[in-house]
């Protein structure tokens, strides 16, 4: 049985697999960024989480939100909403047969975008800087969607 | 090197990528809904937001939840949390060697009942019309998982 | 046509599509979850879902938020954000040509975790249990992207 598979021998396929694998690193590091903020604010969601901080209502005060986890959350949130349509589309959108350079343009703008879009979240930088990161974004995975229906359109 | 892949040439799998881009658009369509949703409400999630609606508590008191608002979003992670798994385990499904009839009759149904289901959840119909357009998605997916177990179980 | 793609006869891509397949299931089984925890606790999202506990007032009150309910919806919430990232990167992980023992290692310690996770913040256990089992599904992820970007990195 042949160890590697022929997919991974694609170019454009390689750079699906290194795009995919960049934003669903920065998705995942919002988590770490959610613990910090946390841990700063003292600000948990489950009650088991603040036992290092004593027992009791002297505890119990730390289960709370706080406007910088739930920024982070949010922000989050929308990497759920935007990078899983963008690795499944995307994914089509690899097979589907596109140029490198077209592939790797739309791939590198998408990562741009959603990066872009976690700094604007989490500074925050005023509007339209989020809006419009979200938008390139989104318009980016519209067109690879185009490209993928139009390319094997079975309904 | 082949410019396209044979997968997509693979008639179930032409059907799985048609599938994959219409529920996925569908999703990403919740995020207009919801925006569309925020602006006609005034109801926003972040201070710098509300911006352009002048400066200080002026704006501040459209940084508030709002039913609709809140409605668009529980529809939205609803389909993340059943459209993620479509997406996952069609794709082994797809690649097990189901019939075509078969297959599309499962994608078929897949997105009939998560467009049914948007639709209950906006209006929103009466129950049980979002309660059973759920079960059925969620049916279809169940089946698709268990002849992937049958096909590939390898523990 | 070939029925069945040579995909699917890889042992690699036969143990990720059994472990994929086993994670989503569990990741759908929440659902299941809070909708027991709903009905038991009488704690609805939407107005619609309280219509058979009579009209007006009486059944206004169900529409409410559960200690029990939120904490399923953020143990499925954190699924999300979790065996999304695994199931992208596993695929690109399984193609990009590891051992099979390599393989199993990681998607076996991967589901371990996730179902430790889940019980760790259903009954709840006491931390670190909860944080020890997210911890180690995010390090198996992160090993499997590590060996994906050292194999295909293409920007």
């Amino acid at each position: 049985m042949a160890k590697s598979t022929q997919l991974i021998d694609n170019e454009v396929f390689q750079a699906y697999a290194t795009y995919t694998a960049i934003v669903l690193l920065k998705m995942m590091l919002m988590s770490l960024v959610t613990a910090y903020f946390r841990i700063t604010r003292k600000a948990f969601a489950n009650p088991e989480d603040t036992a290092s901080f004593g027992k009791g209502d002297s505890a119990k005060k730390y289960v709370r939100t706080d406007p910088d986890v739930e920024r982070v959350r949010r922000g989050h949130l929308n990497d759920l909403e935007n990078i899983v349509p963008f690795v499944g589309i995307g994914l089509l959108y690899a097979l589907s047969g596109p140029d490198l350079s077209t592939a790797l343009l739309h791939f590198r703008i998408f990562a741009g975008a959603r990066i872009l879009h976690t700094f604007a979240y989490l500074i925050p930088l005023p509007q339209p800087s989020r809006g419009l990161s979200w938008s390139v974004g989104y318009a980016v995975t519209f067109s690879m969607a185009y490209k993928v229906l139009k390319t094997v359109l079975l309904l």
